[in-house]
């Protein structure tokens, strides 16, 4: 079968096709104590591609035992702990946060010595969205993570958006480098004149079989109207599979514009460390931390 | 009547409040030679509240003579400075784009001898949206001109904000500063510090009759639920009115996502210059044009 013909468009066929390959992915949940978080967890192992471990509270560990493997913690410090050194000993594939800041869960995350984020590596927020209007899952960085790249970092993140429409099954992922015009202005904004050369980097293969393009507006790069009424070319023809914003601002804009005005359905991840982290935060529909968890088991089998 | 009840909630409430008003705006069209623009000229003119001025070629001058007032130019360049010296005559209170483009007209604009932008004032773009799940109207600022603004350069956008507002008989607006989270953070984001200045002077009365808060996130701005999830207090309690971003990613991709992916209406124009200017592009609607010049109309009815 083509590759492409395969492509996962929506968050349904994401979990299909993880049935079809029949893997238990270990994900490990950070202070399993929220209800959200709990029933996230259940609709996951219901759907079976997760194992989940809770690490959690005396309480939650006996109220739960024999269902899903549980390991005690004293804190949700202490349950960031535990669960970084299982992702350490090979035994988790993704790691969630349950009731647990997020400053918490990060801080056991990148700890110089006994944390998961091998040196030299970008940690950045990949997000993966379905909107109504867009025929496919559009995937964008960083809304949360890295707040003004740097042409080092922007490049890193086209590896990752490229990853991940690969894992889905895009053959030849479209990655749109935005900006809030077309045209490159080295003196207002300097990473339009490196978007240049990640292009470059593109043409020679540095992301796989890829097209990269930019810098686009966000309309240039979602819909061939607006291409067409620019009078705009791209290879991208307005039907981009991933976004590379340019700062955190125009990211987390995005982010919350589709999932308060459209109705976007979204799953997200870090990327960087040794396995998938999922940050889902409080507000997140337990749909949406569902589809992050199946989300971090279809990147954690297809490693880069 | 309480003022609020006058509340103009959607752009065909302004319209109809420009009616009641009945008040005739001059507004003079640069090179008015395409039909897009002429569709919406057609429209203010019918709708009462414009006097249409069509700078344009002989041929154009000619078809519309005896319906609109005319003035011929020999090319858009020539359009431009001569709507430029009619807003500098009295002889039009706001200023419209045909089929020019943006760079030869803010020449023209931004002259420093013959333009219209006063010494030390801000140039900046407000729009206007009409957002199907949101209430009411919600101004934002700045989706096109200013880059990066300084902290001065927001205490003006601000300014802006609140008029645009009170325009719209909104007695008491909430304006939101954007951030990617609501906490303030001066080592990574130095505005998110520069809020904090611009909320003691809206409670010391600088900007009139209105409630500024941030940094908030695009929900917490404009969903009470997303604020209550969160467990943040905010006076705007997720009833935004108007907008704030921290730069022109942000501005830019909120105003291309809520047009493609959220069915918007919007409207827009130019602060800081004498008179209102509409810079609408190739790609917006006939209703979009339309209703930045029934918003222009208003604007300089009300002047700061």
């Amino acid at each position: 079968m083509d590759k492409d013909t395969q492509r996962i468009s929506d968050f349904r066929q994401l979990v299909h096709r993880l049935n079809e390959i029949g893997d238990k992915k270990n994900i490990a949940i950070v202070w399993a104590e929220d209800d959200h978080t709990l029933q996230a967890v259940a609709r996951a192992a219901e759907a079976g591609f997760a194992n989940p471990i809770l690490v959690c509270s005396e309480q939650t560990a006996k109220a739960y035992s024999g269902k899903y493997e549980t390991v005690v913690a004293q804190n949700p410090q202490e349950a960031a702990e535990i669960a970084v050194q299982m992702v350490k000993q090979n035994k988790a594939d993704a790691l969630m946060k349950g009731f647990v800041n997020t400053d918490v869960l990060l801080k056991a995350v990148l700890h110089k010595e006994h944390g998961i984020l091998p040196k030299g590596n970008v940690l950045t927020h990949i997000t993966a969205a379905k909107i109504n209007d867009y025929p496919k899952i559009l995937f964008f960085t960083d809304p949360a993570v890295l707040p003004f790249p740097t042409q080092e970092q922007r490049v890193e993140q086209v590896k990752y958006l490229s990853h991940f429409c690969h894992a889905f099954h895009v053959e030849q992922p479209k990655i749109a480098l935005i900006h809030c015009s077309e045209k490159i202005d080295e003196r207002h904004f300097p990473y339009t004149q490196g978007y240049q050369e990640i292009k470059k980097m593109a043409e020679n293969g540095a992301f796989g079989n890829c097209i990269v393009d930019g810098p686009l507006d966000l309309k240039t790069s979602c819909s061939p109207e607006a291409l067409a009424t620019k009078k705009i070319e791209s290879p991208i023809k307005g039907e981009a599979d991933a976004l590379c914003f340019p700062d955190i601002e125009a990211g987390n804009v995005f982010y919350k514009t589709i999932t308060l005005f459209s109705q976007a359905e979204t799953a997200a991840v870090l990327q960087g460390t040794d396995v998938p982290v999922v940050l889902a935060s409080r507000g997140d529909s337990v749909e949406s931390k569902f589809y992050s968890m199946a989300l971090a088991a279809i990147i954690s089998n297809n490693k880069q």
